[in-house]
């Protein structure tokens, strides 16, 4: 009997921020492949009779090729095993589970997806940077460094095919929230390039390091002063727009000076007001 | 003492797809305030002790305001309770967790973001799409349909102010998959705007219907059916793009008649080929 795959999120680093069910299949796995991004902390939640592949594609040793791990994960479920195929993040952002789904349906093995914590979530939360904001920006973009380095500046027609299918000038004049996977360590040419689809030279930025770990670090600044940014350690995510500006505890500060004349400030239970207000009981909810 | 307040997401709705952290908060918390896509299964977590405030305000009765949150918020904190603002999704993913923030930071109350899997995830994982994809997108943008509906057929400049701030053409326009969270039963309009800004009317969609809850249904069709499309159950998301027909089983089987071709069939496990490829130990870990 064929096993099953399930392509796990692993969330953006925080071993809390599994899903229930994450740590529900990595504690019930016959098997776990994953990828280099995710940490040892949630590495050690897996049992040790569990069988563990590192199929991380960034170690700056032999890379191990897409198809390799197609093959692995295919040939592991093919011999009945339950296979976790842990990704850091979000299984379907940036995590090639396109292929891998591919390759597990061309060989009639079920599977399952368990989405997870996307980083760029992490980060934001990290960072206490709103994504959307219904004064600031109703949408907001992932985006991967490398498309970015490649077509920010391109005003080419948009396409579908792999090497032109983001006309990133579009995405950057929408006034969306951008945020950058990967940016490496090219802060220069980034800033440059979005500066050159007309985004202002103050627009605010934070560069997210290790977002949700211990190690977490965010440097805020403007694209203007990006090339001056220190070299974070990675994994890190660049956030752009003006929602970066609300949430930096030193810019809020400024605009909270004229909101909280609007604001009442006084702290007493407001329930009497809540009670016809909410349709649910604006009082505690009876159980 | 002031109490301090998490600002916490609930995922899409399976109660599995809860993070570690929330299930955690939800279990220690003096009070909850919810809102109201927070389904009942993840409620009946909190326990009895903890008083719970629906505050959601799609109710169709009397809306709860967003300022009428805040306060509320504020005044549990600062009578010393550990409150839980639980969100449906992800709290920065039109969670409006800024405003929410903006009025913490004001009164000085400590605050905490724990991220959630927001429900465009949930989605996709549900109806097996990947949101990006190398051959096929390089981005993924999240919108709402009340800015969608707005403004995808703009054409003016890119602004930041809530009135005009997507240019939803340009953002339709780069190639980058759509997802569109809320997008009521407009669908005839929707798809209108969307082909107006130049998206092929074939270009396949997807409309999810209670991912990841027992309830979950997926419509599949294209830009040019979606006026035929049922109108499902909310909360309803819309995935636009053309890596939905690559969630498509029956789509997907038509690309993999020549992508089989490619590959090898052997199901035997290449563990000793992995030896030297992977760093960390090819075949499985040592621990």
């Amino acid at each position: 009997m064929k096993g099953k795959v399930y392509l796990v999120g692993a969330g953006p680093g925080d071993p809390e921020l599994l899903t229930v069910k994450a740590l529900r299949l990595l504690r019930t796995a016959d098997t776990v492949l994953h990828d280099d991004l995710v940490p040892s902390e949630i590495l050690r939640l897996i049992p040790a009779s569990v069988q563990i592949y590192n199929v991380g594609k960034r170690c700056g040793h032999k890379r191990v090729l897409q198809d390799e791990i197609n093959d692995l994960m295919v040939a592991l479920a093919s011999s009945g095993l339950r296979v976790v195929r842990l990704k850091s993040g979000d299984p379907l952002i940036f995590g090639r589970a396109g292929e891998e789904i591919e390759a597990l349906r061309s060989h009639d093995i079920a599977f399952e997806i368990v989405p997870g914590v996307t980083s760029a979530l992490g980060a934001a939360a990290a960072a206490a940077i709103p994504l959307t904001h219904r004064r600031a920006s109703a949408a907001v973009v992932f985006v991967t460094a490398h498309r970015a380095s490649d077509n920010l500046a391109s005003t080419s027609s948009p396409s579908k095919s792999e090497d032109d299918s983001g006309n990133w000038a579009k995405l950057v004049g929408s006034g969306a929230t951008l945020v950058i996977y990967m940016p490496g360590q090219g802060h220069a040419d980034i800033a440059r390039r979005l500066m050159a689809t007309g985004l202002a030279c103050e627009t605010p930025c934070a560069l997210v390091s290790r977002a949700t770990t211990p190690h977490e670090r965010t440097h805020r600044t403007t694209l203007l002063d990006l090339h001056r940014a220190p070299q974070l350690a990675a994994p890190t995510l660049l956030i752009v727009g003006e929602v970066v500006g609300m949430g930096d505890p030193a810019a809020a500060a400024r605009d909270f000076a004229a909101l909280s004349l609007l604001q009442d400030n006084g702290n007493s239970l407001p329930a009497p007001f809540f009670k016809d207000s909410s349709p649910a009981g604006a009082t505690p909810e009876s159980r």
